[in-house]
């Protein structure tokens, strides 16, 4: 099984609408609220084991949803560019405020930074 | 069944992958390369009811892709942020350029404009 981790939560926020009801509940309180496989089965009423192997499973169909689509690896892209974009209007508007410059330019510079961050949300 | 666009062009680009090879290729051949159901029809040798069915068949599953995942609808919010920086950059060059402002400023202005571009390629 993959370790918990940031592209399993992608997987089944990209994905996870392609799963069953049953087998998305049991991924998002693995990955989405943390809980371990024994605390999903107890409140699921199977064996440890059976939630062992509807993740093993479910993550498996997710991978090859992404090797097939690529939609994460798209989105990572993005997100490269959306923090340089953000990166750098940080800067230019370091620059604009150490030169005392409160003008469109300035606005221009923040609206622009604040548009980088929404497309990372 | 839908008219030639440029949604049905991204449903392709985005799910098209999901489809059959056959069933993929005779798409492109009717969205990408903008060939007639009777030109397919023809350089398949099969009938052009036939065409019309399988990218009839092809268009419900990638529309049905589309509603269950909502890649396209996300692509369409993150390409409206791209152009909104990538508008303001431009304005903000201008203002840069009238002023003579030739600097650090002006050259990262000019690289997120650029990225803003890439991020809609």
């Amino acid at each position: 099984m993959h370790e918990k981790n940031l592209t399993n939560t992608l997987l089944l926020d990209f994905y996870g609408s392609m799963l069953t009801e049953k087998q998305r509940d049991t991924m998002s309180l693995y990955y989405d609220e943390d809980l371990s496989l024994g605390e999903i089965a107890e409140q699921s009423g199977v064996s440890r084991q059976a939630v062992r192997d509807s993740i093993k499973k479910g993550e498996a169909q997710l991978w090859e949803l992404e090797e097939k689509l690529g939609h994460i690896k798209r989105h990572f892209e993005i997100s490269m560019i959306a923090d340089k974009i953000g990166d750098i209007s940080k800067e230019l508007l370091e620059i604009l405020e150490k030169r005392g410059v409160y003008d469109e330019l300035h606005d221009g510079v923040k609206e622009i930074s604040e548009l980088a961050s929404k497309l990372t949300e």
